[in-house]
């Protein structure tokens, strides 16, 4: 019977798939000392205290007290080993190609870019704000736009104010502004958008419109500035006319046949379990490399989940200048959560813990999974834009919904997004695919999950069967011929950008 | 004619009413070397190379040229002035009452508190989340709430989601993330909540439900997991039930006849210009002064733009224990900003300058003018919640959107918002009443601003005249008589607690 999953013939625990009652044998020779609940580890033999505990192949941690074969293995009981030196890391010792399946389709139907680069999967109409200052008028505008305006022209999917905490109380100057006002410059240019600009301001804040703006694109066609107009019916009136006709030229875009290489995702992992690592995850690390090699890009990204598995990515590398990028991105950090009093140790969510992940190690090793095994062709900073194709890490926070709005602004037109403990978690510019790492999140989100990997921990299924599903229904939401169910309910979270620097 | 102003007998510059044209004598003797925009300074003496600019009978910096009688002195001219050391600052010195008028009123309509203390000014169902995950499923059941159920409950004003982006993806136990939480959990207790409360959880998130509930109210009752229920019409069905057997409860509560000694009201303000420190916010602090003498509660804060003058405010300060925390708040934000390398000259916008603040020594004087004259009672920590009564100083950044949300965690229920170049902020939770500094912003923003004290710099009006009809405003705002523009047109930004702890 199955009853637990043990990864690498290195590892001296396994995870239950099940709860694990006390006194049940698990595998031949190992039987439970205590209860074992779902997703969390057995020792499979003595691990005296000091000695390594280890899954995936590497050391989790080293055992605080001695740990007895068939005990449960609990987050009180390891301590984190020291961090990678990011300073020193071996590149492209594994940046080759492991994955040798061919991708079943390397078309989609998606909206060609007006300005060249990657296409889009939807077609929107984004009202992009330099301040939160205007968010109350533009919500009230954009409101009307949905009823109004937005049925006259229906191949538009929608309407959509970017709104943001920043754009004024902020030092503009602090060295790491420029992480968000990039973001925001680069999200005015995600192809969902379709090349068309739109830009309400109010006049005095600190993020000029020439921040984000170029010369050609800065003018009266595109932007509308609140302190220039007579009051609130203006504003309103002067939103909607812009919007309706930005709306008429979005409205002539059609879907073409376009080749998987102008397609550019994101994955993130959110409220992740001891699951995860064995089945979500590694399902859309599948998906990614049939992608990747089908010439698409892929991002991946949430830096404290992936800093303490550096040194294996390090390896996937394709060239020592990618290689240094991602050593600065993860010391960026390191010295961000320093100045913060913090470490790495802050990441685990008691969500997480419960779901059976003891450390920031046990869940770096799980959340790499998802980024498959193709080569890492290119790092980015938070919110910075590809210059390449393929798979790409781009830093951003490891909290959702930051990942989620840094990940939009690096050019993601669509999102997978694999969940243990289950988030009803959406975008408003991208469709977010959900992929639950157990059945019996399925079971009680039937509405919220698309796609259930926790067949894979059970054996119903494997994982290249689940990524080959998960790889279908991308190129189906891509082109428009499938919805998920954040899409379908509008389910959508604030656009919570990454401002590392002070407010004022 | 009435073409410029001088504040102060010491002063060697003056603050042009409107724009003065090169050559035109403004007052005996001065005649303008240069066209001097309005709200713009004019040397009314020779200022040699490094020698100090005097306004508000303070040094706003020292020239950094020899600048002739009649010129334009405009923030490329100054040098800033050492900060204020505070560390050493002289206390109660000016903590008296030098104000003799007596209120028109002691009363209020108000919303008596079921748990005491300040009274709530209008009654709303707020509906908390721990975190950012769950907002996109609150904001559709909000929607349907709104238009489904609160129609049945006429007492009820409105139904609001508190939603923030806060709550995972940070570092919980950072020493700064004591901030957020506070302000998260003071906020429910917001009276003009009316003490129902109501939280909607994910279940494995940081912020978890006993941070900010205490264990009589963190029951079914009051509490929502989603992770809990079977999907998302379980979701939607569970928040629309639960609110509206909160908003049957709020539909009993009547406004009575309070003394004006439990309402508590916010100032801030936005967008300031040369004239705010002459007309709007001088007359802000005339109504605060009156309501402070009728026993009311007011809050000032924005820590940046009171730094250069908080030498001035420690005067005022009743105790040295009080000037010990003013002087801890200040040093603290001196650190925030240090560690992201920026200092308070970071603070002016470019709306600022264009108004006239030449820098943040000019627009800390011009914003300590809103407070009045009464002594200061107590200093509180950016969203702790007042222990006294009287004029209190509420550390928060001087960002509109994040103080306002700060206050309304500290408990005010009413804000009263001076503006120079002209904002359309709002609060959800509380009325925000409008005062521009010049009647041109209240011409061109006719419905949007409340009142204008831009008549004060012509002289068509004074201070205290249009301090009591601010106080008077304020007293019919709180008692549900009159709404301002922002809540009539319902409109209000984005919820922006302060964050100084790391995203993780």
């Amino acid at each position: 019977m199955h009853r637990c999953i043990k990864i690498n013939s290195a590892d001296n625990v396994a995870v239950a798939i099940n709860h694990i009652g006390k006194g049940t044998v698990v595998i031949d020779g190992v039987s439970a000392r205590n209860d074992i609940p779902q997703g969390h580890k057995i020792a499979l033999e003595e691990i005296p205290e000091g000695s390594p505990i280890i899954r995936y192949g590497v050391i989790l941690g080293y055992a605080l007290q001695d740990i007895r074969k068939g005990d449960w293995v609990n987050e009180n009981m390891l301590e984190l080993p020291p961090t990678p030196d990011v300073t020193r890391m071996t590149f492209g010792t594994r940046a080759g190609w492991d994955f040798h399946h061919t991708p079943p389709k390397t078309t989609f139907e998606g909206y060609r870019n007006p300005k060249g680069g990657f296409a889009g999967t939807r077609n929107i109409l984004a009202i992009t704000t330099t301040v939160q200052c205007v968010a109350g008028v533009l919500n009230i505008a954009v409101d009307r736009i949905r009823r109004e305006i937005l049925p006259k022209y229906p191949n538009v999917d929608d309407v959509i104010p970017i709104n943001h905490a920043y754009g004024c109380g902020v030092a503009i100057d602090a060295p790491d502004a420029v992480i968000p006002i990039r973001a925001i410059k680069n999200l005015l240019d995600n192809t969902n958008f379709g090349g068309e600009i739109m830009v309400v301001a109010l006049g005095c804040e600190k993020l000029t419109v020439d921040r984000i703006l170029g010369d050609q694109d800065n003018n009266g066609g595109n932007v509308i500035v609140l302190q220039e107009l007579e009051g609130f019916d203006a504003m309103i009136r002067a939103v909607m006319e812009m919007a309706e006709r930005k709306l008429a030229r979005l409205n002539e875009r059609r879907r073409e046949t376009l080749p998987l290489s102008d397609l550019c995702i994101g994955i993130q992992c959110g409220g992740s379990d001891a699951f995860s690592g064995i089945t979500s995850n590694p399902a859309a690390g599948f998906a990614a490399d049939l992608l990747v090699k089908a010439g698409a890009t892929v991002l991946f990204s949430e830096v404290t989940e992936v800093r303490d598995g550096v040194h294996i990515l390090a390896e996937r590398c394709v060239s020592e200048e990618v290689c240094k990028k991602l050593g600065n991105e993860m010391a960026w950090y390191d010295n961000y959560l320093n100045k913060g009093q913090v470490d790495r140790s802050a990441n685990p969510t008691p969500g997480n813990k419960k779901g059976g992940l003891s450390n920031i190690v046990e869940k770096a090793m799980g959340s790499i999974t998802k980024s498959g095994t193709s080569p890492i062709v290119e790092v980015l900073a938070p919110g910075e834009k590809p210059g390449r194709k393929g798979l790409i890490f781009a830093a951003t926070p490891a909290s959702d919904f930051v990942c989620g709005a840094m990940q939009l602004a690096s050019g993601i037109t669509l999102q997978v997004f694999t969940t243990g403990r289950g988030t009803p978690y959406g975008l408003a510019a991208a469709p977010v695919i959900k992929v639950s790492s157990r059945t019996s999140l399925k079971n009680i989100w039937n509405d919220l999950i698309d796609i259930d990997a926790g067949t894979i921990a059970t054996g119903e299924s494997t994982i290249e069967e689940k990524g080959m599903e998960l790889f279908d229904y991308i190129v189906r939401v891509a082109s428009g011929e499938a919805r998920p169910a954040a899409e379908k309910y509008r389910i959508a979270n604030d656009l919570c950008i990454f401002n590392p620097a002070p407010v004022t």
